[in-house]
């Protein structure tokens, strides 16, 4: 049985382990303090299991895996202050904690520190490693650019979306596993089936998320269920819906989203999606790229014993309700 | 004799042949934009000196001078947001001219971007030149938060001070020369005597620069003189007048901060700073930093000829009057 907390663990205690600089504080506690609020250390697993697919010891990757947290973090103390967000996993920002210079110097920092830990690798994989690195990092910046970039634009269409999601936050699970197996010296195409697993898995994922914001168990799900539709946000289910809706009911999606009566204005979006199919349409498409992350993890060329703990880990990424 | 114009064209050449891609325009147009704003290109052409001195031709170590004048825009585009600075070069700063996560993202790419430059090197050399860069990279920042701290502290001393030029400017000469050297395949200590070279040369021209702040030709120096007394910056100046000063002295010099009279402002601080013999402190310091750095460029196990352009670099940048 795929045990979750056990990774998570080992993660936290590497993490607990990484050497900083006293001095100057406000670069390096940004750095210590984000690092350490916790969350489920999802993309540094990935690089351990990318490894032991393929026999590697996950003690061996354990700067790929340091390396791939970092970058997350350093993308969400950037991403916090574009969006101006005052809270992350229930503490506050690194900019709303300090101030917004500090966020972008200590967030500079954190990619830095990311290729450090990369860079922990035998002489002969760090051209591979970094070659995935760097694309994986520019094209999350580009995902980031275009979900800015969505925020003014009144016709996104749904693959352009999907496009967004892929890049903002899905290449780098697939990247994540993909650098345990480049360590693991994983055969080219194996690698890439492997690549190709996580980035699917991670665009169901998305597609999950936006489902449960607005169709989550309010008493499950921690948070404000509806949040997408209060902030007016262009997720998939919006999407799906401004492209099935008639004229008359794009009118009212639009009239909709100036609401103010925050309950009248979930209720009334929600019913307009049930008629209009949505949750099913996303639930559809979801299913479909986690059918697609499973043909490519079938046809990666190891014994199958050896991929039951990704199979568990999809599941769980999968199956949760909130 | 050393045509410097011949290797800034050689440099813009290469800065113009990277290719970057059209979409997301927010994303690449700073980019583009940063990068064609001009400059002598003095850091990449320290990376070709550096990879010259040791016989190898300029061609071949093209990736590490983009990298380093890369990196060095990456800095520029996120300090000039810290720094509120509505100018660079004479035309308009990116966070100005789009807007600031514009200038945030943008700015995270490039420092990406100048990683891939970096990797244009042969496996074998590619793990000492991402050592050299990561840590230089590091310092940088470091440098540019002690900047940040100091603003908001009254007790900060010369030798802070000069760490401080040291880190957030000086360390990436030294490095952009080193760099060369490692793709040249230089001996250890060679290399170590041309960092040494570079960041001297670097702290030495920090010095100068603060002097011909207040002390420049107006007729030459083509911005106000004495911006840096205008905006009470703490530039090795002030701190060696206030080390220097009196009680009655240092009382003085709060007065002065708080002058609305600009021209009075700058009048009596310099009339203040010659009783105290500060321009010459500084000069001698500005003179020990620079024999210091020719003392470690004497050292390198190399013909004299080779050196000729470095030395006529150093004393270009050293002899300048604006």
């Amino acid at each position: 049985m795929f045990d979750l907390d056990k990774y998570t663990s080992f993660i936290e205690a590497q993490i607990k382990d990484i050497q900083t600089p006293k001095k100057p504080a406000n670069l390096y506690d940004p750095f210590r303090y984000l690092l350490n609020i916790g969350g489920k250390r999802i993309r540094p697993i990935l690089t351990l299991l990318g490894a032991e697919l393929f026999g590697l010891e996950k003690e061996k990757v354990i700067g790929q895996a340091l390396s791939v947290e970092i970058f997350h973090n350093f993308t969400l103390v950037h991403d916090d202050i574009m969006d101006e967000a005052p809270l992350r996993r229930n503490s506050k920002t690194v900019h709303e904690k300090w101030n917004q210079n500090v966020a972008i110097l200590s967030g500079d920092v954190m990619l830095i520190k990311a290729y450090q830990q990369l860079c922990r690798i035998e002489p002969e994989r760090l051209s591979e490693a970094l070659l995935l690195f760097n694309n994986t990092a520019i094209e999350v910046c580009e995902g980031q650019q275009l979900d800015m970039d969505f925020e003014t634009r009144d016709n996104v269409t749904i693959d352009e979306y999907i496009e967004m999601i892929r890049l903002k936050t899905s290449v780098l699970l697939g990247s994540a596993l993909q650098l345990g197996s480049i360590v693991a010296q994983a055969d080219k195409v194996d690698q890439e089936n492997l690549f190709a697993f996580g980035q699917n898995i991670g665009i169901a994922f998305q597609i999950q998320d936006d489902i449960l914001d607005l169709y989550a168990d309010p008493e499950k799900f921690g948070k404000q269920v509806g949040g997408d539709v209060i902030s007016n946000k262009k997720t998939i289910l919006h999407l799906t819906a401004e492209a099935n809706a008639t004229i008359e009911q794009n009118e009212v999606l639009k009239q909709l989203q100036k609401e103010t009566n925050i309950e009248f204005k979930i209720k009334r979006t929600r019913e307009l999606f049930d008629q209009l199919d949505v949750k099913k349409t996303c639930k559809d498409k979801m299913d479909a790229y986690s059918k697609k992350a499973m043909t490519s993890l079938d046809a990666i060329n190891v014994n199958e014993d050896q991929k039951e703990n990704l199979i568990q880990l999809a599941a769980y990424l999968m199956l949760r309700e909130v």
